[in-house]
């Protein structure tokens, strides 16, 4: 959410003029990305103007994997799917390293695309954001890396273990009992047999970009990785079936979700039986890192933690069997 | 230096909807600005695509002072000045009122401009520089308001005064004595007589857009008031003619400087022999707010505090004899 990175404007055009893509116009720092540095590049080439996101990699992101998120952009981009493609530099590198008072960094130059992010989807759109989805898993298919999904069960248990009940119980008195209910229960049902592919694992509406109901871009590919994909159909019904604080469910934007990605890519008999299960363990993925941060960011420190009970309350409608239906038959 | 207004794309496609330049495409929350935060927006009307920078004022912005910086600018754009224009909304106001969850809030929408802030100027760049900046002191000639500067000699000895003698010393052993013999000398010698009008008073390098050695836009005139016009020189000489930390002057750089400005409008006699005099003013006035900023700012704050020791360094240089040359004869 900040430019961590300062880079004069010799230096970002030393940066642009290494890919080729004309003289750079303008940079503007912009406040996007969890935890990495991001800008607005205009450049112009010949009489056309163009524009890229330039992204300075910081310290959370492991450089020895942007080859699997860099390149998944290339393949999924030529595939027709609507996310942004990784520019090349002269060499043909999809990535650079440049020196920084804080040591090497790696850096990026990415295709911008329009569109913008909506708050408050529509029926219309979360179709949409469902169909893409199912492209990006179809596209996927003959991807050849592998990365492994390092926010998987093992690693929620050790996130909410590291909270402790205590740590749980001070966010509220009835998350404790809720996470030591749900674990067991996630350890003993969770499937291993569904179709497996690459997964955006965090299509939060953050991460796509519409121009009314036509995605235009899907984003931020840095949690992306190996796993089953009715896991991401979940992801993405627990980011986008819900009001923000997860207190008031949306049967008519689940549907559409369900229903566009089943326009693209129907799921199985096992996926569909499934999703009350993946959703589940989708609400404990999210409630997991935010409990963990709501517990271990400092109070002076720049972001707000995210509330993790929004995830607490989508995790208790969930494995209520009552709502186990919404997914279809 | 970031975004502290959340807007989703619905507000935002409903702001720019109150303005008549297109519908809403992108919106990017960009890291600029002291204390407003702004988005860059791209609108799409007929076949074409414009771009604009979207303020939204925050609480240390008087909305009351937002007629003279937003009339200012349409005034020397007009005059041809490298300026954005303040676009104007479909009933003719230069800005308008949202409601956010602090409460109401000014906005505006702002013309973009290409260029960059070049972070090691050239003698060509230092030029142009000059030379805009005498632009708008001509066109502003006939501009009907006023504003006072906020930040004038009294102000610098309120604020210096608020460090104290313990709080400068605890800076720097040598400052406290520094700040003592300069501002009797400032309150004896400071002239009241010279040519006055409207200031940038902050023409720092962040704060110019250029391509190669062409002036592309002047931007951020939140400190713009009416005051002597020699002063502005003399700011942005001490901006534009040192190593940041203060420690090199560049003669290349200030004779450019001066040069350029007078290529557009000669400085008299009178405003020549007080160029020194006024440097050491605007060394002051930077000095005394980076003190205060840097003893007033807590460790934990999202801002790091700049070297108010730059600012002592460009002080002693303006205030040591054998550099009163500087500026001609």
């Amino acid at each position: 959410m900040a430019v961590y990175t300062r880079l004069g404007a010799e230096e970002m055009a030393a940066i642009v003029e290494a890919f080729d893509v004309g003289a750079l116009i303008s940079a503007k720092g912009i406040a996007e990305g969890v935890s990495n540095s991001n800008w607005l590049i205009e450049t112009q080439q010949a009489e056309a103007s163009r524009r890229f996101i330039l992204t300075v990699y910081e310290s959370r992101t492991d450089i020895t994997e942007l080859p699997f998120f860099l390149d998944l952009l290339d393949h999924l981009a030529a595939r027709g799917c609507p996310v942004p493609r990784t520019m090349h530099d002269r060499d043909g590198a999809s990535h650079r390293l440049i020196d920084t008072p804080e040591g090497q960094k790696a850096l990026a130059l990415i295709e911008y695309l329009p569109g913008v992010s909506v708050s408050e989807p529509t029926v219309g759109q979360a179709r949409a954001v469902g169909a893409a989805l199912a492209q990006i898993h179809l596209a996927s298919a003959d991807f050849p890396m592998e990365r492994a999904n390092s926010l998987d069960l093992p690693a929620w248990q050790q996130l909410l273990g590291d909270c402790g009940h205590e740590g749980l119980a001070s966010i509220d008195t009835g998350l404790a009992a809720l996470v030591e209910r749900e674990l067991p229960t996630l350890a003993s049902q969770w499937p291993s047999d569904l179709p497996r592919g690459v997964i955006h694992a965090d299509l939060f509406t953050d991460n796509v970009l519409m121009l009314g109901d036509t995605v235009t871009g899907l984003i931020d590919f840095y949690f992306a990785c190996t796993d089953m994909l009715a896991y991401d159909v979940a992801v993405t019904h627990s980011a986008w079936c819900f009001s923000n604080d997860g207190t008031r469910f949306d049967a008519a934007l689940s549907n559409a979700l369900i229903e566009g990605y089943e326009s693209v890519r129907p799921l199985s008999a096992a996926e569909r039986a499934a999703l009350p299960v993946l959703a589940r363990g989708a609400a404990v993925r999210f409630l997991s890192t935010r409990a963990y941060d709501w517990l271990n960011t400092p109070e002076d420190a720049l972001v707000t933690p995210k509330d993790p009970m929004a995830f607490a309350r989508r995790l208790e409608f969930y494995a209520d069997p009552a709502n186990h239906g919404i997914f279809g038959a």
